[in-house]
């Protein structure tokens, strides 16, 4: 399988990386990194990487930034970070990609517990994931020649400990687990499905 | 109590203002009807609105347009019309509406089924729906001064007749159980809840 995976040196996608790449053929992209550079931000980017990169068997997402403040100031600009980079980055990988990736191909995104569990400061994140889950459910019922879509649901991971503080009583989930859930998307054969891993 | 209603001559917000208005001083607002007017999908607009209405008990919110059409040609363009209206107005309205709510007052979003049950054509609304309902969970959880916030989540309802060939097999709605949820919404005091009508 051609796989491209968005957010490939990232923390989530460097472990998604490592255990698709024994056996596939695997596109690494970043807005910096990669093999590919495209910012997920820009519609036009993502036109243009598509371009670069030709048809595809699969597109894993393991990117998108939001904004992470308290909500007594948050401001529509600050909203809107997350809606630019992590909602409608994921969203036009997969307006644009649809018409890019192979019959039978797939979509993976990332949304996060803040959809169902939220914490103080996390309302933007929390909405963007609920977005994303919910896109998942309803692209997948219109996505054409058999084409799929998941979105994966981690908790806070092991790897990122600078997020400790922020998830109090939050058990931190394994790479191996999380790393896991993207495979199930890729080489399974469901669809419409948010797996949550935590 | 003193209750806004943004919307409040539409197909489900007169159904409301009805019922509020023999018990509660009700204000009406729309973007061309009502005793006030604004435009949700202004930040600028909201702002200028609070000023005028004052503080307030309740806001209630019914109203907001998404995109409606096949993901197959959806564009990030056609995206964002849902997110400027539907999901920027109504989570604008709370990030400015925080600034001039009573103590113990609430807001009351509409976010619809689609977040949960997709039909044909409808990516753009099960997003938003889905991202407004994660948004109500994590806005209560820092809400301050016993501030309440809460979504009703219809399925399409009895009074709008042309949307019905659209949700094939749904069962529309009667107005009398939407209306008792925004209801329930604004004089009990939970929060961070989605009310399902479906
Ligand atoms: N870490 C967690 O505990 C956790 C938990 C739940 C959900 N998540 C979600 O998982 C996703 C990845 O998180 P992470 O912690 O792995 O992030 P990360 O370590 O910051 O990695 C981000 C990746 O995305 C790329 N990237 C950044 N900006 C980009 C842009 N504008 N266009 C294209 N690529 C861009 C980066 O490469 P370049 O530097 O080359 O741009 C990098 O490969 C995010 O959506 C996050 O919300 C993370
Ligand atoms: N109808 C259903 O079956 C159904 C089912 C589930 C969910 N919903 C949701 O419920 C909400 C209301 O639906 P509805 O069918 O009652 O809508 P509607 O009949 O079209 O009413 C819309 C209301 O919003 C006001 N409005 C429109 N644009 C505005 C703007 N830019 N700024 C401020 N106010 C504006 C309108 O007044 P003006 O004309 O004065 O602007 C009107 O009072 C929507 O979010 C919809 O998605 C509806």
């Amino acid at each position: 399988m051609k796989i491209i995976i968005v957010g490939a040196t990232g923390t989530l996608g460097k472990h998604v990386v490592k255990a698709l790449e024994k056996d596939h053929e695997v596109i690494k992209a970043g807005s910096k990194s990669g093999d590919l550079q495209l910012d997920i931000s820009s519609p036009e980017s993502i036109e243009r990487f598509y371009e670069q990169a030709g048809s595809f068997d699969a597109l894993i997402s393991t990117t998108g930034n939001g904004h992470f403040g308290p909500l007594s100031t948050m401001k529509d600009a600050d909203f809107r970070k997350g809606i630019d980079s992590k909602l409608m980055g994921q969203v036009n990988l997969v307006l644009t990609g649809q018409h890019y990736v192979n019959p039978k191909g797939s979509f993976t995104l990332t949304s996060g517990i803040l959809s169902e569990d939220p914490i103080y400061l996390g309302a933007n994140l929390s909405a963007i994931n609920g977005a994303l889950e919910a896109f998942v459910r309803a692209a997948a019922i219109e996505l054409e020649n058999g084409v799929r879509i998941n979105a994966i649901s981690p908790g806070v991971v092991e790897d990122s400990p600078g997020y400790f503080p922020f998830f109090p009583g939050h058990i931190p989930v394994t790479m191996n687990r999380v790393t896991q859930a993207y495979i199930k998307s890729v080489l399974g054969t469901q669809t419409g499905q948010v797996y949550k891993v935590f």
